[in-house]
């Protein structure tokens, strides 16, 4: 969703016919608009509504809030307390709206650090899911990790995205990627397989996205002026993810490493790791356990036979 | 509490006498012991119940977990999910056993991000928060902030103190700082007056950090090689936070920048805006608001006119 | 030196046009334009001309070089070697034409490191110094070093500015900042007084920037919307730097910091130390001179020691 | 070279005892000490001394100048231009001992940024260069690039390897890595198959590294406990550089890449190109060019082309 300037109304039109226009090629094509991705930057909180009625139209079946400004520039003339309730009050009512249109999409909110704001509220992954459970708003979000957002958030490209799995809020993938050496957003085309193959081993094991997916959100370099480059460029990240998504099946699939961390943490499926596991036990217990068996064996963790295993299905 | 090597036994004869000699010196001088940190090395979960023993013993009002070594290394050989429960229980066993023995201080988490692990569950402050949240713990919890760690999460100096207080989770200040062109946690006495006065102004602003305080986590330089050096770095260090503190009371009594503040967010006093500052209104109503009404005015951020009037303060 | 678009014959007509109201402002207030500024991005080879024949036209003291594009966005379809090749070629073609038409200013290069190439060749002072040098170059450029792009090459404030001034090569500054935590170039008003004496410092020591100078390379933030905001944000920002003019001939003039610093490096006024700073010595004297008189006795560095006194004058 | 306290005396016996050791070793098995690296910590001019002796008995190849502690960790204690020409005299001295005694080998300087000193004045590969060719030592001296190194100062990996090649400075390589994320020297073993093969075709382009070699500074993870992770790691690292070198050799071999850019800087291979290529234009005659021929059309750069076809060789 777009227009930034402009009356409510003129923008509202905009969106009308953008997206008469989005349902007539859906119809024609058979090809589903999946996601609607909301910016926040003109008529928020109307613009949100009318984001919304879009969305039942087309349905959608991911909504995104790409916060794009939801942080502040200056601490001196914030009241960051203020602002976090207003925003959570905001979700509210896009829930409460939602709910009431019957709007069946899954919302995701995607987490980005230090642009356009020097400082966003939804820096990474873990700063959206204490918000959301503060407010009490877990129920109703999930996340959209864009990787180039994770690296500048100071994380490696796959972290965000196990991250959100462990808490069970991953919910869709921005695929695109920056340099690591950068600080800001790049949004290139993913093109390390090493990455790829990262990401897809995670959404594998969370068993899949859906509703969400893969969205290509990256642009060609400012050098690249052919056409055809565009299209190269899709079909160049396309074939990393597939060339990932290979490498992780056969990963997961072969189960070598899976075995290997198993076994690392074999020490928690029975005894006094057992009840650590259930959450049965106390430090008196242990204390005792420790007494009488001394202290539990250091296992190594084996990196470097993890990094050259990976290697060979790369 | 130090010493990592060693058997249990060792390990905790060590900590006897090392409490014993605080304890004595606390009666012979009538200085207190604030805090006890437990660092969670060698036997860990022995080991903080020993800590806990201790805290009891000297009378701690304060009890912070240093993290030290809370993250993976690598993510091909660790189950994060499964981690995260064991520390959540972990941190669970640590509140019932303070409870049995009546232990009445504050127990606080310390974040800490990239070191020693590659990546540390405690971050920064917003992600310790989502974590216990999670699992239910944040009541038990608050947020003992080193200001050099936040700079080592990619955020500005005061950041992690003023959204742990938004949160209403600063429990403590680990009065440091590092330097933001470097990437390691170099600990040095924090000098800048800049950083002492915002530090010292949302401490008050939040009233106080009881039993909280200001803690001296800070080493001198290595080339830093006279006795003298030791003394003048700590009174240096005072003196920048005494400073600070008393910029912050004249920029919190004279109220300038306070009542530019609030005529920020004046427009969430009344009508519309108060509202959504109290979560009862709904999309629809704004709309229909802005319909009538036209866009909000937007009144300017004003950031250089804030930023000059808190020189006039230094 | 602005249009981007457009032909060259446009371009030219629009580099006159904006040239004659400069002289013409020049003439009417006495204000004298110091600096012509010259990115390199529409016809580049041509626009350098065309901007040395209006610096002298407006009888311009410096020239600055500001490498927008100077630099690879992927190491893949580059070949480096050749690239700095022609950039040197093309500094000796400006230099050629320079002294053809007799313009007198300084020339200036920009350090800039990150943006908007991945790698600029011109990353920060050092990186400059160096392809000066190699080329041949060295006498004929200085350095213009904004303080933001230092930040960005992972230096503190001030570093590129001491670093330029130790290898004479200091010629003018960018009065801007941005904030160390963030990865791009926000282009602030400088407004910390720490930074500002820290730079004053350097100039006074090197005996100031002639021809050079301060140019506020600065805009208000997005949300200062007002148009106070423009006269605030510089007036505070001269009033930043006046401070930091003030603090720095206090500390020069009173002379406590530097008596330190000379007293620090004594050992190198006589004897074998003396030697060494000549290099009038050898290894094989070194090492008799250690057997003889054991290590040289190391002294502290006192870095809390300065940063105490340094505070003093803040 | 090692040991860091006791007198001058104490470390030469050592040094003796390590150096005999390695002899008889060398001996024995036919295997080369081809580096000696010395880091300058303690006694440190007398000590390099002792190193040149020492690497003359080995007949090292190469001398590797690891400058630890070549910095400062606060300007206001530090007169920059003063240590600098120290530096550079004591660089002086060892060439003059080298010459003196018949030693052969390479002299290298290892750049590295930000530890332990806050900037070390070796802080990356321009750096470097600039220093030595300030002081006029860059025909004595080549660089050893240690890519962790490199990511700490703000470049992509193989970023130093390039840029001291094209410098026709680039002498050998310390074979590790980091994580790009982290800001601290992790030195860990090199795994990632997408880095060596960009190194190694650096290598290859430039025809080799001879006297110097790739040497695996790099050490397991704290978590890698077993005595069979030091030969995994080091069979695993060794296999990522093979790797790489057979990728590197097709894609040199096979040219599809290199002709690009042939193709890409063709521009330069005749006509006004052909002239600034060889520096014998000026910016009249080019400006001429462009009235009579418009600009010169611009190519794609076609970044997101190379990088699917680079992903096909790996």
């Amino acid at each position: 969703m777009g227009p930034e300037g402009g009356t409510l109304e003129e923008s509202n039109r905009n969106l009308d016919e953008i997206s008469d226009l989005a349902l007539q090629l859906q119809n024609e094509t058979g090809v589903k608009v999946l996601w609607v991705t909301c910016n926040l930057f003109a008529h928020p909180k109307a613009q949100v509504k009318k984001g919304l009625d879009i969305a039942k139209k087309l349905g959608a079946e991911n909504f995104v809030f790409w916060g794009g400004r939801e942080g502040f520039l200056s601490l001196h003339n914030t009241d960051v307390a203020a602002e976090l309730k207003h925003m959570s009050n905001f979700f509210k009512m896009a829930v409460a709206y939602k709910e009431k249109i019957g709007l069946k999409c899954q919302f995701l909110i995607e987490p980005k650090p230090k642009e356009p704001c020097k400082h966003q509220y939804d820096y990474d992954a873990m700063s959206v899911i204490g918000f959301l459970k503060h407010f009490g708003l877990d129920g109703h979000f999930k996340l959209n990790i864009e990787p180039n957002h994770t690296t500048l958030a100071g994380h490696c490209y796959e972290h965000d995205i196990v991250m959100a799995s462990a808490f069970g809020m991953l919910g869709s993938v921005d695929s695109n990627t920056g340099s690591p050496d950068l600080g800001w957003d790049t949004d290139q085309f993913p093109m390390d397989i090493r990455n790829t193959t990262m990401v897809m081993k995670t959404i594998i094991e969370q068993g899949g996205l859906q509703p969400g997916g893969l969205n290509f959100d990256a642009k060609v370099r400012r050098e690249s002026t052919d056409l055809e480059d565009l299209f190269i460029a899709h079909i160049g990240a396309m074939d990393a993810f597939a060339r990932g998504l290979r490498n992780a099946i056969r990963i997961v699939e072969e189960g070598v490493m899976n075995k290997m961390v198993k076994e690392r943490y074999m020490s928690f499926s029975s005894g006094l790791g057992k009840m650590v596991e259930d959450g049965s036990t106390s430090l008196e217990e242990m204390e005792e356990f420790i007494k009488q068996h001394g202290d539990p064996k250091v296992t190594s963790g084996k990196q470097e036979k993890y990094e050259s295993i990976f290697n060979h299905y790369l």
